[in-house]
């Protein structure tokens, strides 16, 4: 992609109620613009990154089975009432529709997942069975000031799984923290996020979230470093301060961000919606189920807030909008002929590149545009490495740069 | 993909409320569940169609230059004042928002994406600018009787194109013309989809919506056999009856589905919004728009209401939720054994294939299932086959099938 002809530059001044850093660095950089508290557009560049992490997500849960589905954000009245939970969730916008009926959009979806795999369960031989959708969320939150982090409206992937035990449904659950650990990893959390405890609700001793840790989290949490996993606070109390894998009671206490949360809805929404499956003896039984949360806008979110420097995010490469910046400093017809070239070579090998070719811009403001943007590796083409048949390559997380030989160059990036 | 592994399967009965055709066969094939009227859930072979579709269309709109966004449902009360629009969009869904805040959900972005956009438009030299997005948009029909075809919620496709003058905004309209066309072809439907004049409001003669000609149409268009084009019935008194191409008057009355829309709209959000851009001269000037609409699941719809028989549906190949629809009927552990092993052959092939591999079904069923779900190309393997080495290979719309040795048919799917 050509600079001069992306629809977004940088920004220097942006508005004073974006206090947080992920919405400072992403409005900054052209990646989102606050439409209002909590709702934002995704510029290009947002809508590359954003796709990319919803892409790894999608890969994680399709490996362990769950096939991808699409729910309505609309929702009637009706469906809320058969769970009792119409008035019990304080953050859903509720609206009329037409004939003046009673409609939410809805802030989660076991209300229409239940009934809609139910549709399809009969005997044991159709479980388990498990579904996940990439869809955007609406949520009434009274006050939305951490930029993407908390949306009134945001994208979330929840999966929902279906087992004829609750011991299938504990193998399901540790498979899905296996996937959970796996897409933190590959977008660059995985050192810093833990497997929490919380609360379990009536029927379960534990649920689990997944917390980032970083000085600007919203979260405490109590890390036991010895087992790699934390405890949130609202539960440390319940377990007097112990890891309850260790019992060790030397916990860390840290602020997070919560990223990703797993529950065991046991029979919660099947048994209200009526679900049951026959065993072999045709005999019916109950449904177990477990309901699994990433919010990928979240996770765009706590990536900024967590990787970067003064100067701007520090993407990694798999989530990064393009994989090179390349930044043509060219003055003479010559020059710019070169800069072209490499990058129709780029393209023409099928490396995501951003070509600075913008004309009337200095080499300072290019460098400062391209820190803050944090494209992780940068490309310069000058006079000076066009006379040594050279560029200049540096990692945005390095502060020296390396010229290698052009050929050298485009064979690294090829393979 | 093992069918016995599939969420969902096929359905005999469904509601009687489905009176279109698209709503009965892909409800009974398993590929979207209603959840109210106009309302749908998309599974997962619904999911895997819709998402070919959209893919389609990123692809053309990215051809022609224009760039991905997301922008928000939620929108506040005032940006749809400055327009002077609150009032006027009559299937417009209203909702409060935290402190009593007026908002709507988005029936169309003019309001979002004019100032969006505006923000990195200042000289001539940043025009001109296309964005897209692929989102769920919300519209409160007082009726919704026509399946996917006519959503309260639904996935659309819309785009919006800023120029410096009319002549500029002409050309990207063509341009647009020519990538519209792209998609209807490739989705089956080009050889039935008008380009047709329709009305233009106040400050162009004409509009264009893309009809597709069907016996279950809404609409009634008048088409133009020698200019491959249409009028619609709105405007064909105004225009005397002829052909605004050619002038020709002997125009045939059919029957059609909406499938797309272009517009001009000229300065007329550029200017509420206050925007402008300056000219060579540093002289302020008007900044021209067009909107381009089409909508994904409404296109899904109608590809159903055209491509289908009486046993199912028919997908076009590039849209199909599967390439091969392999269809095991076999019997002992050894014939289950060469199926299997056909079917990891396809697999390591990367060929899309959904195995029916169910123990427990006989032959017919399988085959009605696999006439229902309308996977291009159905390839049976059963002792018969296995004897010569072979499989049977049909096509969707063909009667017969054909035998092929195995190895010819691998290699000729991996080319």
């Amino acid at each position: 992609m050509r600079q001069s002809k992306l629809v977004t530059t940088t920004r220097k001044e942006i508005s004073k109620e974006e206090a947080s850093i992920n919405a400072q660095l992403l409005t900054r950089g052209g990646y989102v613009e606050r439409l209002m508290a909590g709702v934002y557009s995704y510029l290009p560049l947002g809508v590359r990154v954003l796709t990319k992490i919803e892409n790894i997500i999608r890969e994680e849960m399709s490996a362990i089975g769950s096939e991808e589905v699409l729910m309505p954000a609309i929702q009637p009245k009706e469906i809320w009432e058969t769970t009792g939970r119409w008035n019990s969730v304080d953050v859903m916008f509720k609206l009329k529709g037409a004939g003046d009926r009673d409609l939410c959009l809805g802030p989660s979806h076991e209300e229409v997942v239940t009934p809609l795999v139910g549709c399809f369960i009969n005997s044991y031989r159709t479980l388990p069975r498990s579904v996940f959708q990439l869809q955007t969320k609406f949520r009434n939150e009274a006050r939305a000031k951490s930029g993407i982090l908390r949306g009134r409206e945001f994208r979330m992937k929840d999966m929902y799984s279906f087992h004829a035990s609750v011991a299938d449904l504990d193998a399901y659950y540790d498979l899905t923290t296996t996937a959970y650990t796996n897409v933190f990893k590959r977008v660059g959390l995985g050192d810093r996020t833990y497997k929490t405890y919380a609360g379990g609700g009536i029927f379960t001793k534990y649920s689990h979230e997944f917390q980032t840790v970083t000085p600007f989290g919203e979260d405490i949490i109590h890390v036991c470093k010895s087992c790699a996993v934390a405890i949130n606070r609202e539960i440390i109390e319940d377990l007097a301060g112990k890891c309850p894998v260790c019992g060790l009671t030397n916990l860390v206490e840290e602020k997070a961000i919560e990223v990703g949360n797993i529950f065991k809805l046991m029979t919660r929404f099947s048994d209200a919606c009526g679900l049951s499956y026959q065993d072999d003896q045709g005999k019916p039984q109950q449904i177990f189920m477990g309901c699994y949360g990433i919010g990928s806008s979240r996770l765009m979110g706590a990536v900024v807030e967590i990787l970067h420097d003064e100067k701007g995010i520090i993407w990694p490469e798999v989530i990064a909008p393009f994989k090179l910046h390349l930044i043509a400093l060219t003055r003479t017809g010559e020059e710019v002929a070169k800069a072209d070239s490499l990058y129709e070579a780029l393209r023409k090998r099928n490396v995501e590149v951003l070509y600075d070719d913008r004309g009337s811009v200095g080499a300072g403001e290019k460098f400062a545009d391209s820190d803050l943007i944090g494209i992780p590796t940068r490309v310069i083409m000058s006079a000076r490495t066009i006379a040594q048949n050279a560029v200049e390559v540096k990692s945005r997380n390095k502060k020296d740069g390396t010229n290698i030989g052009l050929d050298e160059f485009l064979t690294s990036v090829s393979s």
